[in-house]
């Protein structure tokens, strides 16, 4: 396991370091649990879940670099308890290496990933899009209590802009814009579990578009990574702002487009995700 | 195989169902062969690689519903010639499937990617995106010979708005946004398939952006697909409009987010790719 990242001064381990260990196994797999400071309403929340995935790459002893690209889809509700963790290196070079992922419990694959690693090295550089205008994190004020599930808690969440439409009751929204300052509670420095956790911290656009709240389920959560380690672990535990909007909601699935910023600017991650929805 | 579309009044399969054809092996994997008809500068044009991908599942005589979800991590370079694709199910339920397919050419993974198909059905809908007003195809000239690459003839492209950087000879972009009219050449019905490899087919946005062309290859494409098979049917052989961006270039690493939309303006697809670039 990577170094987990110490809580104050104590040495218990921060709580998204418990929820994404994984224990080598005599067969070669990962054991893992599921925790439950991130559960969400039924079984864990799903980018603790994704987080665990890259997790099993990230423990690699002949891991390379940094990812670049991450695809996590989720084959079936993940049950509260253990999993399994299944990794293989499909191809590797000088530079970059393709793994893949599965998560199973029990006959059950629950999680089928895969990504790219490698070596980040300057280049021309250029940001094309824009970090929206907002105001600054410690200007909001953060979410209480949603809905009573437990992992948003495991999060200080700031809306600057397109919060949930179903809790404040005031009807349907013309777009599902949101902005959202997010950083882990208790503070922890940003690296690529928490950011890719981070990236499925938005809430379902539907929820945000529409006052009618349906059953919704994450099928498909696509992440690439624009920073590399060094780079993540300046931020500290500072706030990232999340930008995601909904592009289409159709024939039972929505699809998210988000963006995950530093405070000074910086597109740390891009992430699309198709969402089935009932109704 | 599925039904392969004629070419006109011959009963000699167009050029792009013979680019993606699979052959069933003893072993239960499936043989393809690149084809000289969609020939990249080196290897095959990746579309139809990824398209291939696609359409080893397409075929699988258990498969469910439509794809709504696709993400092709390309392992390593495919060399001309023969090649093998490996599917495996992994999970299927009443309404939704998740799927893996690898590509190997010997003992090289060549293609690592995972699907998600589902039975899609009529909701609630909304498109919070707008189609960019353009100038109808008709009205602009396709493009002529490209770098004397083979794939671009296989369709008709008419730039709205962005095209080669580097072809111009006219300094760097501003920004790398391009509105592209596409078809297949000859015109072929819009299916998962095509649409799959025109996902692809906008040149990589460094090209659009900047006048040097520097060695460039794409690591991983995801596609969500927003609609079903029968409208996709509907579409014909008429042409699509591809809208297609870098958000960042940095670290040896760009993105690209694509939408593709019908002449109507209905949403077909959308998709992220990471693009390797070197300096």
């Amino acid at each position: 396991m990577s170094q987990p990242h110490l809580e104050h001064a104590t040495s218990v381990p921060h709580i998204f370091d418990r929820a994404i260990a994984l224990e080598p196994q005599a067969n070669g797999t990962w054991h893992g649990h599921t925790s439950t400071d991130y559960a969400n309403m039924i079984g864990p929340f799903g980018g603790v879940t994704a987080a665990t995935a890259l997790q099993a790459l990230l423990i690699q002893p002949e891991r390379l670099g940094d990812p670049v690209a991450l695809t996590v889809n989720f084959a079936g509700p993940v049950r509260d308890g253990g999993f399994e963790v299944r990794v293989r290196l499909m191809r590797s070079s000088r530079s970059t290496q393709h793994w893949s992922v599965d998560m199973v419990q029990g006959d059950d694959c629950v999680i089928n990933a895969i990504a790219v690693f490698a070596l980040r090295r300057p280049t021309w550089s250029a940001t094309e899009v824009a970090m929206p205008e907002v105001v600054a994190a410690d200007t909001l004020a953060p979410v209480g209590n949603i809905m009573g599930v437990r992992w948003p808690q495991c999060y200080d969440m700031r809306f600057a802009r397109g919060g949930l439409r179903g809790v404040d009751g005031a009807g349907d929204n013309p777009d599902s814009l949101t902005h959202l300052w997010i950083n882990d509670k208790p503070p922890r420095p940003l690296d690529f579990a928490s950011l890719t956790a981070i990236c499925d911290a938005f809430f379902p656009r539907l929820f945000s578009r529409r006052a009618q709240m349906v059953p919704i389920g994450t099928v498909s959560l696509n992440i690439h990574f624009h920073a590399d380690a060094a780079t993540l672990a300046q931020q500290g535990s500072a706030p990232v702002l999340g930008v995601a909007q909904g592009q289409i909601f159709n024939l039972g699935f929505s699809d998210q487009v988000a963006q995950v910023w530093s405070a000074q600017g910086q597109l740390l991650a891009t992430s699309q995700q198709a969402v089935w929805f009932k109704e």
